[in-house]
Parts: structure tokens; sequence; C-alpha cells
């Protein structure tokens, strides 16, 4: 049977310990490398901004590891929230948002149910994935509302069941931390809210002992991903083009000067979101390229 | 029988005339609205920056009509080039880039031949587009090498066989000029180049009278899309998702922040290129979502 | 006596030719190197936007000389004018502008009258300088609204009498116009908009031959500067950094990685504006820092 | 006598501890509103990266207050440390720097000695400032080499003897630390590195209960002065600005359309710096415009 580690209680929930990736915050479980577990979420508009629950320790993780994350499924409630909020989102100086606005949306059997304003309602299929997860930086608390090295609030759709994230060890047991689940997402992530959802998930965790990486990378049956987090948005593609070109050149031997000829005429690029403090960027290869 | 709208030849183009959308040139040929014709392209990498065929002039069009541009089909030649220039390109200062470097591809039967560094062929799968479609500014002279509401160096991957351009007509005629189709390219089109080659472009050009637009946008048979282009690139992404809540709220009738909040969750947003003097995003959402 | 070129009389200003900086138009006037000349400009907030006077020729002019332009004296008027416009300024999506407003702006004895809202007159001292003047380009006609390495509409404060600007030469005869004097501008030009006048400039026009320089420049009795323009504001100080390295190690012997460190401990670096299609930032270093 | 705060002997400084701003750190020393304290302070190039002395409490801060911060004098060693990093600096990718070098300037009687590549000697005018100067932000831990709302690394020249700086307090205590003390900067800190130097400060620390600001403000003799920091750098100076509108309506009464207005007339816009992990930017306004 699977072991769950449970989220706090939502009265005991605060920004000092639950908002933040820090190596300050002692572990609530310790996992072993290839266990998998399934642990509960806070919606990020839950009591404080954006929890997660952690830290989890990974058992022997070390700096310069990378902790791998198989997305094995994501359970979803019977409803899930979004919203706008004066003040943020990527269009707030245009539409002048005056007040806050709250809608729940349905879901079931795999679809959201979205009510238009003035009558009907729209279906839009389920693509579940983890928006905020992330390991403790080495010496910062960073809060749960930015992407970064570490993971953190990327918000990409591409963390989602069936791939597998992988995150650089910064600190001794990875400590690592996860939450605000979105039932669905568009890209960009434009009004700054997606479908919110407590949800539970299940995650089978590994080390990479050894392997350094920079910046956080997704792998999905079909290919390899990279992601970049920074302002301006370029300077997020360009961190993830980068890394895309380092990860052929170090481990499938490619020249850098062709890796990056090639990525020109055959990568995909994905805006996750340009909402948080730090924008995000996914830049994907088929791995059909990869062979040697 | 289809009329072919001939290319320049190479020996007298010239940048002050071939490399600019501008009001200043005048028209190499009339069409009318609902006329399908082939026009000779060159390719980017030809004696002058960039050159277009054009302009064309489209009878009838007025300031204030939509100029739509149906791409009927692209016919590729047997090669093309791609390369890397120093000076240019999104990695251009990380790879410190000492020298161009130039690569014929062959493309056959919809597919294109990269010789990788140090031997072996990888095949990538044709997906020929116009990257430089525009209309004339109301006043300038545009540099064919960037993108804008006229259009222009948009490098966007939609502007393909199947789907339909629409252009913001600026001066009578539209005055439209078209040229660098890409074999294929990936998203951000990062080292600056793709498979570029000289190509004829099958169109139907017609007119929506009286329908004013203010940036490019594309309709393929499943989506609706926007295209903006600024510096930096979160600011072409803002405009695209602007104009698509302005298309969602003026044709679909929708509320502006009921459309902000959807997109939220349902929109897809591509990064055409990031190399250009302004970057590209394009916004898309699925038809499926506007019925009324 | 000095030479006077006159502006084109208002009801005949036309954007076609009046608000683009191009080869296409035909010069006005032609001088002599190391003449002075008086020209006279329209304001910026005239019945076109933003025209300038010219093109003006420079007898013997080459691309690859530099084009020096001695600001020996502005003339201003007894008024100016001031405004917001909504859509336009860096703060408009926070202020929500709703509606234009101008304000006009006594002049007198070298200061500027300005009339707070509820009552009361502050007192601005005058400083007045040359808001748009730049070269043609190559090949393209440039909107006047733009600033960019022919020089364009900088609303750079040091243009001002007694300075020097220099300018790239682009096409034969440098094909010079300007315009937009301010009586007076905050740095950033925050709301778009300075006291806008219309003036009479005297310049002392010159040669440069063979002398290359890649963007505009400024000497003052006291200080080296260097301009840049772009987008994001990083990218123009980034520019104008460079290009004072490159004068640093060009002219007076510094190795660059020198030169780059010095500045870091000696530049001053302003805004002059966050308003138009590009940014433009202006770096200064002390002459007494360039003896050999 | 004047009560000195001494920093932490070299071999005990950590980065989890002391290159943090954060509230897990447990005060060094608790001071009265309106003491005056000598600090310790280490420079930036130290065995950790940029460690701050602190935290310093006062006595009676909560949130909502604005600590006020005068700087009485800065000691000065006699020599400090200039460099260049490869990987850090504002024109890194185009000087391709292979290697960090290092250069000692003597420092004496208010002058800086820099010893230029190939031999002279340059003088530069010493103008120490407090490089990084921070409150605890509310629940995270912010690396010392980020500014933003809660002070840090502004490398802000204008927070210098003889100015006062205004901070937020985010936590009870404001819990303040400071180091990074600057012999001299030039603008932008082009290269990531000015004259870094170990110092001792005088600071007169103070309270102003119940007014509450949001970003770091100064005061000098004759200027007010707003700092914000963000990336791209137009938003840091969207950001000063804004806040210098805010100041002028709430506390001198003017109308925000018309402060923006004037500010447009009047403002003065200095970069910072354009090197941290995000921008600074300062606007000033002079006093006089301010009286009622």
């Amino acid at each position: 049977m699977v072991r769950r580690i449970k989220r706090k209680p939502v009265e005991e929930l605060e920004h000092l310990v639950d908002s933040v990736l820090t190596p300050h915050n002692p572990p609530i479980a310790c996992v072993k490398p290839g266990e998998v577990v399934e642990i509960e979420t806070w919606s990020a508009l839950t009591k404080v901004t954006n929890p997660v629950t952690g830290p989890v320790e990974i058992e022997g993780a070390e700096p310069g590891d990378t902790l791998s994350v198989e997305i094995v499924g994501i359970e979803l409630p019977s409803e899930g929230k979004t919203a706008i909020i004066p003040g943020f989102g990527a269009l707030e100086g245009w539409l002048r948002l005056m007040e806050r606005r709250m809608k729940t949306c349905e879901i079931k059997d795999g679809v959201i149910f979205y009510q238009k304003d003035g009558g009907g309602t729209l279906k839009i299929e389920a693509d579940p994935f983890i928006g905020t997860i992330g390991v403790s930086p080495e010496f910062e608390a960073i809060n749960t509302l930015s992407p970064g090295r570490h993971g953190g609030n990327m918000d990409c759709p591409d963390v989602r069941p069936g791939n597998r994230l992988m995150l650089p060890v910064l600190r001794p047991g990875a400590l690592f931390g996860l939450g605000d689940v979105h039932a669905v997402q568009g890209d960009g992530e434009v009004c700054g809210v997606a479908v919110e959802v407590d949800a539970v998930v299940t995650l089978k965790s590994d080390l990479e002992k050894g392997r350094k990486i920079d910046w956080p990378r997704v792998e999905s049956p079909d290919e390899f991903m990279t992601i970049g987090s920074a302002r301006p948005l370029e300077d997020a593609a360009r961190i993830a083009f980068r890394e895309m070109v380092d990860w052929m050149a170090h481990d499938y031997g490619w020249e850098r000067e062709d890796a990056y000829m090639f990525l020109s005429l055959a990568a995909r690029a994905r805006i996750a979101q340009i909402v948080d403090p730090l924008y995000t960027v996914v830049v994907k290869l088929h791995k059909r390229y990869l062979g040697r």
C-alpha cells in the first residue's frame, strides 16, 4: 500500500513556514529513492498564499545530484475555483479590473464546466498538473509564488501524469515541497489563476546520483524539455534553449553550435506563465532526434 | 489557369526597394478580391537582406478593411539553407560564435535532411510557411527584417497552407509583399535562421470590407490565432492576448473580463521568434469555445 | 549673416513626408561643412505627429563619415504646451487616464511657469534641447517618433546649446532633419510629453571624414556621452556602455576590459526617455579620465 | 560615546545566516529610535557572498511603520578592491570575459587611485555609500545580492552620508542589516563590482510610527528620491515614478495626474545598477517644487 503524506490542517498554515521553500523548515517526511508516495496538496487559493506540502526529504540526496519525480497520478476533487484579482495578471493595466471575482467550476469525469457570464456552460478537458513543486534552495527562503532554478511556481502544464520532472538537489535531502495543482491551465496563465484545486498527487521520487543539472527538466514519453524562468520573458526562453543545447551536448554528443542550428529547425517553445515574479518558458525537443 | 507574379531577377534586387514594406513602392501587380495567384519568393539569404516580392495591390482595399490571405499551397525547391551568423541569434553572447557557418539541407518528398556535424543525417518533416508577409504601413518604410502591426517578418509557422492570414489594410490597395519562406522552423527560430528557401506560394487574397483589426490574425480549420510583436517578449504576448480578448468580445459577445478568465484556462501560446527587431508570440484558441 | 532654413507652412505638413527620416525625401537645403545655419522647427504637438524640418544635405557627406552638429543656440517662443494622452506614457495603465489634458506654460526670461491644479504656479528653469534630430537611414523610412542608431526621437536633454552631437552618416549627404524642441524635460519624459515648442535652432554642422561611429554621441565641455536606444531599457543602457568602451578603446588606447572596470566606478547613466518606440539611455564619462 | 555593533569574525560567516535578510535570524543588537550607532560592515568580496551585519532590531518597530536611517558617516579603509568576474556584469556576453581579474585601489584623503592597465594612475573622488541595506521581509529569506521593496542590494549611491533612507517595516523590530559599502561606484555598476571595502558606518536610526511606504525612499538636503527595483529596467523606473507620484499626492496634496505631468518636466532619473537579480532606478525631485 502506498504511503500518504498528509497536508497540514488549514488552520495551522502560516506564511513563514508554508509559503516558502527553504532549508529552515524541518522535513515532514522522509522517502527512499524509488518509493511511491501520495501527497495531499492545498489549492493556491487557501488561507495563506500558495502553500506547499513539505519539505519531504529524499534519503541520501546530496547537492550535485538530480532529484527525479515521476508524476504517477493526480486525483482531482469535484470542483475547482478560478478568479481575477485586481493588481494581478498580465492584462491588468489594460482591463482596469476594479474588483476580485471568483468562479467555481464543477469537475466531473475529466471535464471542467465553466459557467460563462450571461449564461451557457463551456466544457474544457481536464489536464491536471502540479503548478508548484521545488526543492529547497541552498540558503534562501524562496516565496512559493516564484519559480526559479529550484523549480517552484513554474505553472508548467508539462509537470503532469506520465511525465518525469528533474530538479537539481541543492541541500542534503533535497527537501522538496509541492502544491498549487491546476485541473487545467491555459498557456501563459494570463489572468494569473487557473482552475485551482486541492488534490492528492502520487509521485515516484528517485535520485540520479552525481548528475548535476542547473535548471528543471522534464521527460515525457516522446520529448525532452527544459524549463527556464526569468524576466523579461526572452531571458526565460534563452535559459531554456541554453539548457537544451547543454543537454544535447553533454548527454548526446552534439557540438553546441550544431545543436543550436538544429533547435532553430526543430524545437517547440511554449509560454508556461507570464504572471509570477519570474516568467516561465518550456523548450521541447522530440526524442527521435537524440539517438546517437 | 492561375496567374503567376514573378519575382525580380536577383541582380536587380536592392535594399531601398526590396527590403522594405512602404507606400513609396509602385505596385508590381494588381489582384481582384477572391483571385488566386502564384507568387514567386526569394529566400532571406539572397543578395539583399530578406527581399519581398511586391507590392501587390488588392483592388478596392481601403484603410479600415481587413486583407484576408488564404495560403493555398507552397511549392518547395529541392534544397534549402540554414546558417549561424555571429552577432545574430538568441544565444549569440553565450555561444561566442566566431564565424558564419552555412549548411545545405536536401528537401525531398516533404522531408528535410539535416547533416549533423560528425556524421549522420536527421530527417525533419517539412512544414513550410511564409516567414515574411505584410502590408504597406501608412507612411513609413519598414525594414523587412521587422514584424509589426502590418505583419512583416513574423516568422510564424502558422502562416501555412490551409490557414488564412488576416492583416489590417493601412494604405489604399493594401500593397502587400512577401518572401522568406521557411521549409521548416523551430519555435523561437533560436539561431536566427530556419531552412531558408526560394519558393512559389499560391494565395487566395480577399477583402473584408469595413472590418478593422489592429494586429495580424490567423484562422486555421480548428483555431483562431492572434499575433503580437514587441520587445520585451512578454509585451508581444500581452498584445496577442489582448487582441484575442477583443476578438472574443467583438465577434462572439464575450464580456472582456470573462474572456480574460477563460483564456487563462484554455489558450495556447507559442513563441514564434526571439531574434528579429521585435519578438513574436502567437496566441491560439480552439473554435469549439466560440459558438454563441 | 546666418542663413535661415524655413519650416514648411503647417497646412502643407503630411505624415508621408514630414513624420519620417528617409532617403526618399529630396533635400530642402544644402549646407557646407562648418557652416552655421538657423533652422525653424515645429513642435511635436502640431497637425501631424512630430514633424521634422529637413532633409538638410551636408555637402560631401558619405556613409562612413560622422556628422557633427554643434548646437549653438535655441530661441524659445513665449509659451509651450504639455499634455497627458490616454494610451501613451509610462504610467498609463496604472493611472488609468480617461481623457487628454493639455496645459499651456508661459516661458519668460528662461523660466517656465507651470500652473498647478488647484492653484499656484511653479517655476522651472528652462533647459531647452532638440528632442528629435537624426540622419536618413540607409533605406528605411523611420517614424520620427522612434529613436535609433540614426538619432531620431532620442529626447535626450544633453542635445543642448553648448554641446556637440555626433551622428553616423548612412546616406550620401547625411540628409538630417530635426524638430520637437523641448523647453524643458524631466528624465524619462514620463508622461510622454515635455514642454513642447516651436523654435529656431542655430546649428554649426560639420563632418568628420572617415570616422565611423555606430550610435549617436555627444560631447559637452566636460564630458563624453554615448546614447543607446532599445527595448527593454537595460539593452539601451548596454548599447550606451558598449559604445563608451569602444570609444575609450579606439580613441584613447584603453584595454576594453580595463575600460569596463573603470566605467563601473566612474560613469554616469541617465534615463532620457521611457515612452517612445525604443527607450533611450545616456552614458557619460568626464573628460578628465581620458587624457592619455 | 557611540555604541559600536561589531561584525562577525570572518571565519564564522556563512551563507545560511549572513547572505540573507530574513525573520529567521535572531537580532545581534537592539537600538532605540533616535539612537546613533556605529556598525562594522564586510566588503561584498569576503568569504561568503555579500554578507550583511545584522539583524539589528529597532525597539518598537511594527509592520506599517517606516524605518528612517540617517547616514551620519562612513569611515573608509586605506584600500578597496574592484574586479571583473566571468558570467557577471552587464556586458559579459559582448566582452567574452575569460577569467576573473581583481585590482586593488589605494584610498587616501578622499581619493581613490585606479591603476590603469599599461601604466598610469587615475584619481577618482571617493563618494562612499552603503550598497546593501534592508529590513527583514515578512516571511522570506532574501539573498543579499537582490534589491527589492525591503531595500537590500540597491547599490544606490544616494544612500550616502548626509542623506536619510526610509524603509518599510515588514516585521516587528524591523530587523535591518547592512554591508557592501562602496568607496565609489559608477551609475549602473556596469561590470558588477564597485570599489568594495570593509567599513564602519555611523547611522542614526529612527521610526516614523504609522507611516506606511511601499518601497525605499531617500531624502537629501535638496531632494526627495524614490527607489524601484525590478526587471526589465523600465519596470524599476515605473515603480520609482509611481512611488514619487504617490508621495506627492499623499504628503503634498497633488492631484496624481498633475504630479505625473509635472514629473515629466522636472524629475531626474538615474540608473543605480543593471547587474543584480533585479535592476534599480532612482527618481529624484527637487524639494523646491513641493512647498504647499
